[in-house]
């Protein structure tokens, strides 16, 4: 009896961790579909209490950094005041793929990486046109997140975003230096500014520039957890 | 001895919902390839006997109307009188990712959300060239499915495209209006017509015009199935 | 007690198969994040000892023939001379989706189909402009690989990779000709070249030209393995 119990126990783990993968996928394609539609207060709930994110070389802490990325920032930045969710005109299709995930042995925290692009602008018969930003444009860029369980549930413990490079449509990414730069002023001093800056020696210049990003598996048997050896 | 019988059954059906997520999600993916290479009685065959599909704003029903819209319909459309599957200088890819999947408890139904992106036009050198179509052209869209399990085999029940936006290759999305427009007559009147006409109050105005795309699933837990909530 | 250690014995196969898919997909997008950055030493890693990859109708074998193609050829091309990784001014995105993965009843081998989007070239501030390619450019492909278990590691056995198109940034797919042709000389003539050619009637003309991608999996069942059938 000790023998069934034994491979009972094994397999309920690995079947929570299937379960545990699954999950963490299904969060990051939720957060993809969230910033598509500018739903701040949705995209924060997929967030730890004590969760950041790391954009352009400045991390927003908590659900009210997040919201202050994601709401303020984004809603001052893409649409015209008053104007909510899908708007006339604009795009901003975040396409995400390409998921890594790693659940630690523990199952209370997980590691994932994805990758995303970004297809956005204006419709040309839009009244709004938000400022700096090219009429038309892509982007792709690399996430490297970690995520923990809260409460039972799956949520981003800090989400890092990469971005790769930017291309305006007109000209094409050969012709484009990207139009975000990196944050130089924190909020409160930029209303709409991270909480802290990386480092300077962190900081990463954005395209024509290119850094090494790292993965947090280990090569080649991508840490032992989903490498599907014979168990 | 009832515990363990308690525990393998849950196992079961833990197991069971995993497979049923796989495959969904290859339904979805197999999908894509067979729209790619005008293979509309491959596409049929995904369906459920009384499957539909709603796009742009008209629902064609069951395996005939199926086969009108991928068969009758793209073949006109995209196709020379006689030519089949891959075509010479033309190209329709259909990039299918971040897929969304909810299996309901009694694992005999599920929802999916899916986003696609398209490629597509004709080469110059192609004698061909259909009427209407730009001569290269990108789309991008959100699909939220049904899916039922039918003598066994996973199926879709309903598969709903909100195509979200189109691009005229040259001249970008900015600078486009739909070539696709909702459609406002049915089968027969219209030989490659929709069996029906969504409600005029559902009717969805392409590109540039904008729509919310409701998700099936319950935030931010998402549901409890695949929600990786320890067990 | 038998019917335990049945049932114990399903669950753990199915269990174990639901990892290698895991695995197997895993391992595919590992690849396309490793080539992005040319490192062309953790290319060959995911590959069995006598792995082999089809491009452009030649069949590069073994790691010694991956590292030519990987690192030799591609850093020829695409790199200046001593550059390495990620380089000023270069992108190369494989952006890959769309899994379609079977493994075989003994789970030692399986067969996976992805899709992949590449966008590449050079800015225009990059010293160096490697020779031959556009400077910027898109380009699509499916790929149709084999994956062998080898010393309890799911490898990749064989890669196959079905250029599908290629577009110059600045005129779209429908103005290009494939800057890539299939290969007609092997090594060591050709001190980049495949170890050995595709037989001609299996020689894939490039875009404009199409042929068909036939699919691993039987329709509509896909294989029993993964089809979700009730079990």
């Amino acid at each position: 009896m000790s023998d069934v119990e034994t491979r009972l126990a094994a397999l309920e783990n690995r079947v929570g961790e299937l379960e545990d993968a699954n999950a963490i996928r299904r969060l990051h394609w939720a957060y993809g579909y969230y910033i598509d539609f500018n739903r701040p207060d949705d995209v924060a709930e997929l967030f730890a209490e004590d969760g950041e994110v790391t954009f352009l070389s400045g991390v927003y802490v908590g659900h009210a950094g997040i919201r202050r990325l994601y709401g303020t920032w984004f809603k001052n930045f893409f649409l015209a005041p008053g104007e909510d969710g899908p708007a006339y005109g604009f795009l901003l299709d975040h396409f995400q793929m390409q998921d890594i995930i790693t659940v630690a042995p523990d199952r209370q925290t997980a590691k994932g990486r994805f990758r995303g692009m970004l297809f956005g602008g204006s419709h040309e018969s839009r009244t709004f046109k938000p400022e700096g930003l090219p009429l038309q444009f892509m982007e792709a860029g690399i996430y490297e997140n970690d995520y923990v369980r809260e409460n039972g549930t799956w949520k981003i413990k800090r989400l890092d975003y990469m971005m790769q490079w930017q291309g305006d449509y007109e000209t094409g990414w050969a012709r484009t230096v990207a139009h975000l730069q990196p944050l130089l002023v924190p909020y409160p001093e930029n209303p709409l500014g991270p909480d802290r800056l990386l480092p300077e020696d962190k900081r990463r210049q954005t395209w024509p520039h290119r850094q090494d990003v790292p993965m947090h598996f280990a090569h080649p048997k991508f840490g032992a957890v989903l490498a599907g050896a014979e168990k």
